[in-house]
């Protein structure tokens, strides 16, 4: 009863801080200014105990000041600007939130600025791309961070220590999904970047969606993928350019482990994680969304527990783990090269459906 | 809300139910008296409105009489006595649960005795043999039902009516699993005949467990498969001879749905099904396993329902449709040629790993 008191009571707590408010903050030029800067990367900021940001960028000028001056962040620079260093002073670090396929050019910008970079997932574009970054961050000497949020989400470290703990024998299944209405629920203008592969890459839900439970699964398991099967699906409007409307992909881990995940940006709102062991399971559900009312459930042999909790800010805990990280001068866990195995596996899920039997 | 009220009064209703017990009893020669039949089949058919059993069949006389004599059945015989017509006339129909790849020689036997067949899943060990049966059950011009316990359970029943309805809009993506440990759970004997080709057939989990959630979706979407890929693993003992003590399996069914399966014989006592549209989704959770906390969750949009009720006996359900459909001469559903495509998708997901991409 007294370790499951001591695992409630710690359920939430950042075990990975070690500094203080005191110690910072970490100043943040953000670059892109969509709704997911706006609307969740600022504010999880302002929130923050150890960030804050100071420069919002932009393609123009106009736009990067506007949305300045509605956030109340100090500068709006112009993408132009922020390459030539302009009021580099001000800000300690780079968070880069922009189209993917245009994360390499301004990370390679903030390296050469000296500055350490969180970067939005999917990593880049392509495999060669998302090694590049992490070759623009090593020669100039600068931490890469890859924003997977999941990461430092409470209920997926307790998951990964139940794991590691033997609480469920040896994993043998992962069930995992993420799926939502983009064209319905979150733009309505179909012109949006994320199905222009010159843009985003080539896939739509695998990149954007199925890296949640991909990499959720790497975290828990503390483990990599070794081999990839797809299915792969595009027929309604909107999707005309990219192959993965719908996709279904398997993917094998050591020993055995097989992980069977699914990702959409055209169906109902919703993402779960499901780990199945020779002694037990754990279900994240809901998972990946970040939103309230996030549920872990345990079971082992026939007992079960579920734990509801309020769940935490995800990008909060995201960029105090980053910023404390860059204050102690401690190893950041998922970084650039984390990041490029991932994106090894999509291009491989991306790259047309794997052998079929007919039936 | 009167809706609802409707739904959850008419939940446990036996909608396909015509019969009553004035137009029976069906009298049930039971082949095979493993657990399955003296623990599973034969209480059911004492508690089921419409069903009797009145002879026992085991390969020796001797576990026949005996097995008769401790449920209280009327007739034990040795296969050789079912096959020459011992007592023919005191039972009606046939109820098959032998091993696997022994199922046809005996469905071969009741046809020619023009006894209607309740056959269990898998049907048989191959495609060729498990149309054979159909053939012979044909020739005959008696009835076959494939014993899928899942179309009679009730929330199964309704999850079909909604994804009907367009509760879940178009149907994008299904998730279903089973896994239960056999060796340490239900059967201490590694010898024992499910992990036997020779008279399991080509596999164990994808034969035995698999079928759950691809009979199930079959049957929830209305649909039937197009083509598989799969991943197969072996390691641990007793799994020598059979290629899937796990399996991961993707289905592709018409229209783009992609239904993400697994099973295996060693984890954890588990089984879900998960139905996600582009309107909503429907949760079973727990599934397949003939237990009393089932669960069906309906989520459309933001609202969600959770529906908790006592399930029915699966098995007394079963075997009371096979005799309603009988008494009344009405068609039955999941009949042979049904039976016959499972068994198609099992031999396609165990002919080996389909092509994976490495990583």
């Amino acid at each position: 009863m007294s370790d499951l008191t001591t695992f409630l009571d710690g359920f939430d707590e950042r075990d990975w801080q070690t500094a203080t408010a005191a110690d910072g903050p970490v100043r943040f030029a953000m670059v892109g200014v969509g709704w997911w800067v706006t609307d969740q990367a600022a504010p999880a900021v302002t929130a923050s105990e150890l960030c804050e940001t100071t420069a919002l960028v932009s393609r123009g000028k106009e736009k990067a000041a506007a949305a300045a001056a509605d956030l109340g962040v100090e500068h709006g620079l112009s993408s132009k600007e922020f390459r030539d260093g302009v009021a580099a002073e001000d800000y300690d670090a780079v968070y880069v939130c922009t189209p993917n396929a245009t994360h390499l050019e301004t990370v390679e910008a903030a390296a050469e600025l000296g500055k350490p970079v969180l970067c939005e997932k999917p990593m880049e574009a392509s495999t060669e791309r998302a090694e590049a970054m992490v070759e623009a961050c090593e020669a100039a000497d600068v931490p890469l961070m890859i924003a997977y949020r999941m990461q430092t989400d409470p209920a997926v470290r307790r998951a990964r220590e139940l794991v590691s703990a033997g609480a469920v024998g040896d994993v043998a299944h992962v069930h995992g999904h993420m799926s939502q209405s983009l064209l319905r629920d979150i733009f309505s203008d179909p012109d949006q970047w994320r199905l222009n592969p010159d843009l985003a890459g080539p896939g739509a839900s695998v990149t954007d969606l199925g890296v949640y439970p991909l990499n959720t699964t790497r975290f828990v398991l503390d483990a990599d993928p070794l081999a990839a099967q797809s299915m792969l699906y595009s027929e309604h409007e909107g999707f005309e350019d990219v192959p993965d409307e719908r996709a279904a992909f398997t993917v094998r881990f050591p020993d055995g482990v097989f992980a069977s995940f699914s990702a959409s940006q055209r169906a109902h709102e919703t993402g779960f994680l499901r780990i199945v062991g020779t002694e037990g399971e754990i279900a994240l559900d809901p998972a990946f969304f970040n939103r309230n009312d996030a549920g872990l459930t345990v079971a082992r042999g026939d007992q079960t527990a579920d734990i509801d909790f309020d769940s935490v800010d995800q990008m909060e805990e995201e960029f105090d783990y980053f910023a404390d990280r860059l204050l102690t001068g401690r190893k950041i866990y998922p970084d650039g090269t984390h990041g490029v195995t991932d994106i090894r596996a999509v291009e491989a899920i991306l790259a047309g459906e794997t052998a079929t039997r007919s039936l």
